[in-house]
């Protein structure tokens, strides 16, 4: 990768660091990972070990940006939409609209990361279940006043006809992402979806209450939401 | 590794195919992975989103392989102890002996890869956690008539004074392990025990009803239990 790619992905987690440190308990040893740890640390962070973290180990910032611009994070990702798609075509489709799939929008669908903004990042995805004929709901942790920047960046990366575009309304406010995204599955549940599968970057997009019966979780080394 | 270790471990694999095999759904795709594709692979198993799979994918035999053999899959595991340890030194220990934590065994206490039976695997954490006042169940998939071999596979590893070895009755034979497993944490739950942390290498010891406040997921790329 080159310089300025490498710099604005460090500066880009630094952001992040600052938008995401807000009452998030920060481990002791977050500091006293070294080096050659990285990838276990990247390892625990995946499978929910670490627990709520707001900042990357500092000497595992530039191998998280190795992850992230090299080739491993895009094979990670093509990875879990390959086991998504292979489960999706599993499913016995009723034919009544009513088969669901919930999508979760930032690091799901578009990426945060300069360098993949440009990429239709879940589109593949996207598109196949819409050939299968699953009725897509996307469900984000942004706030309705996003609405309409988010349907342009939606549109612009090339996501089409979704089902519905579910984000925090003003009651939602305060609430754990995994409460508000498992009320807003339960609401489909009872509007007579089946929720078969949901993709998120983070647990809380997947864990919960009225989750789908199968969850796919995508990578994320970079922020952590509870 | 030498040859000879790498035989054993590849038998090793072998054999676990042959036992785990029963009545778990085979995704094609497990004999369509590349062998640059064997990381991805590995942490979607870590994920959970391979699903029921019985099979290591023939491309990324060698590098399971190399992932247990070498050094990763060790860090992985000492990582996961360090969040562990981090986790239970702010657990408020009430003194009444009803801070509990559940460990699954294989794989988790014990190792079933010949490389590391000498290791005593889980100890370090095991016993930082009964200084620190836990009181310790060890909650496995091994059946009832197994209880003598196993006690005496955990004292030749080092291991004592866990307050219940918890197996498979005759009553709980057929039930999945995440069926069995959440039962049994229920029945601690209503004797009284607070269950703060659980570890295991399979979702399924983790996951279901009567969770751990904290569910720490070991890695085993080898194979998988429902």
């Amino acid at each position: 990768m080159d310089s300025v790619a490498r710099l604005t992905i460090i500066l880009f987690f630094s952001w992040i660091v600052q938008i995401s440190s807000e009452s998030i308990l920060k481990l002791p040893s977050e500091k006293e990972i070294s080096g050659e740890y990285c990838d276990s640390w990247r390892l625990a962070v995946e499978t929910n070990n670490v627990g709520s973290w707001n900042q990357i180990p500092a000497n595992c910032v530039d191998s998280v940006a190795e992850y992230m611009i090299g080739e491993r994070y895009k094979r990670d990702c093509d990875v879990v939409g390959k086991f998504s798609t292979e489960f999706a075509k599993r499913v016995a489709i009723g034919g009544d609209g009513r088969d669901a799939w919930v999508f979760d929008i930032d690091e799901t669908l578009l990426s945060n990361v300069p360098y993949y903004q440009a990429v239709g990042f879940g589109l593949n995805l996207y598109r196949k279940l819409q050939d299968l004929g699953f009725t897509i709901f996307l469900l984000t942790g942004r706030s309705e006043h996003q609405r309409n920047a988010t349907e342009a960046n939606l549109l612009f990366a090339g996501y089409r006809n979704w089902e519905r575009l579910i984000l925090r309304g003003p009651s939602d406010q305060g609430k754990s992402a995994t409460n508000f995204k498992s009320q807003k599955r339960e609401e489909l549940i009872i509007e007579g979806y089946r929720i078969h599968g949901s993709s998120g970057d983070q647990w809380s997009d997947l864990w919960g209450f009225a989750v789908a019966s199968r969850s796919f979780k995508l990578p994320n080394p970079m922020y952590f939401i509870p």
